[in-house]
């Protein structure tokens, strides 16, 4: 099966399309439905430390793959509606965080851009 | 330029690995991060309606790509963290919604699954 | 009943220190609770229509009130755990947002104040 | 000055119906801007520790107090909107909690009621 993402966009378009849906679907409403789904996502996680987290994942994977599902959905969409190359988009971003933090200076820090 | 979400992934995995990042990105970590993520994305359209939301989008369309980016590039990451195929996650949930939104009944309505 | 801040704040303080929880209650834990607790009362909204909205706050109260407890519940305790007067803040906060949205410019727009 | 809850709604909706704001304060967007504000609030905590979180805290309070404050304001209205009186909603979600979380059962554990 294709791993690519303007196939998977394809098919999101197609669900999306054939179910006239795309009148709700304006830039607004599509980032309060991926906020709200990684809202649930993180609920996963809420009172959970930092170890726990990796338990707590293997044992939900099921519902967690299904939340990282949502909201990925939703993002390829959005994407799409903007135009946007989300592969290009994601590539530029990397490009820009290798300049914001350079590894001499980032090497096992957790420290922002701004603050290094 | 590749398309592929396995390509994307491996170069986010080498970005990461570069800087010994791995530390910081348990389950929580990222799920913490994509919804704060999610969270700047939404910032863009507050108070605005759904039609004022298109020009939004067009007039701060390299924001909110960035954005969009920051989102995707910690989401391919998790899935990969916890072993997950994203493009198959996200095909087992489109055609599980094909199951919940039959197109006869939610084609032109906005109503949950449960509620159709 | 006390209407005050100050005495919900302590029954607050009370019931968690009955459970030993401070020890969970970090202030990014707090901010983590307080985001995806907000994000379950975004959840109602998805995909609504402002007017569509009203209608489902009135269907959905209970459900609804029971976020927003929620989401109130822990930013009271945020609040103490920072040693803020949750009250002298909020107040502070409108004073100065009487500043930056003066009434003859604001009045009926949904503009961001460096918009105005 | 007083600490009610009643008096600072009081304030907050004399703050929105001077500029004439209701019209966009529909059940929705309040969610909207409620989990946009606490989206904020985690920004500050993205990546940092539990521990870290401390003084992080300690270093921006007035940053942190006004996104606390933002929520607040916002989570204050809406409940009023609703017809709710927010401190004994609060109150009977705090009575739910004590049967949810019965002290002998709780003490110390991070588990959620329907785990314990």
């Amino acid at each position: 099966m294709s791993d690519s993402i303007r196939d998977l966009t394809g098919e999101i378009r197609g669900f999306r399309d054939a179910r006239d849906w795309q009148q709700f679907h304006n830039p607004k409403e599509l980032a309060v439905a991926i906020t709200a789904e990684a809202g649930e996502l993180l609920q996963h996680f809420v009172w959970q430390s930092a170890e726990q987290s990796e338990t707590r994942a293997r044992e939900r994977l099921p519902e967690i793959a299904d939340e990282i599902a949502d909201v990925a959905i939703l993002l390829f969409e959005m994407a799409d509606n903007l135009g946007l190359d989300l592969g290009a988009t994601m590539r530029e971003k990397l490009a820009r965080n290798e300049l914001r933090y350079p590894v001499a200076k980032s090497r096992g820090s957790n420290r922002k851009y701004n603050e290094l």
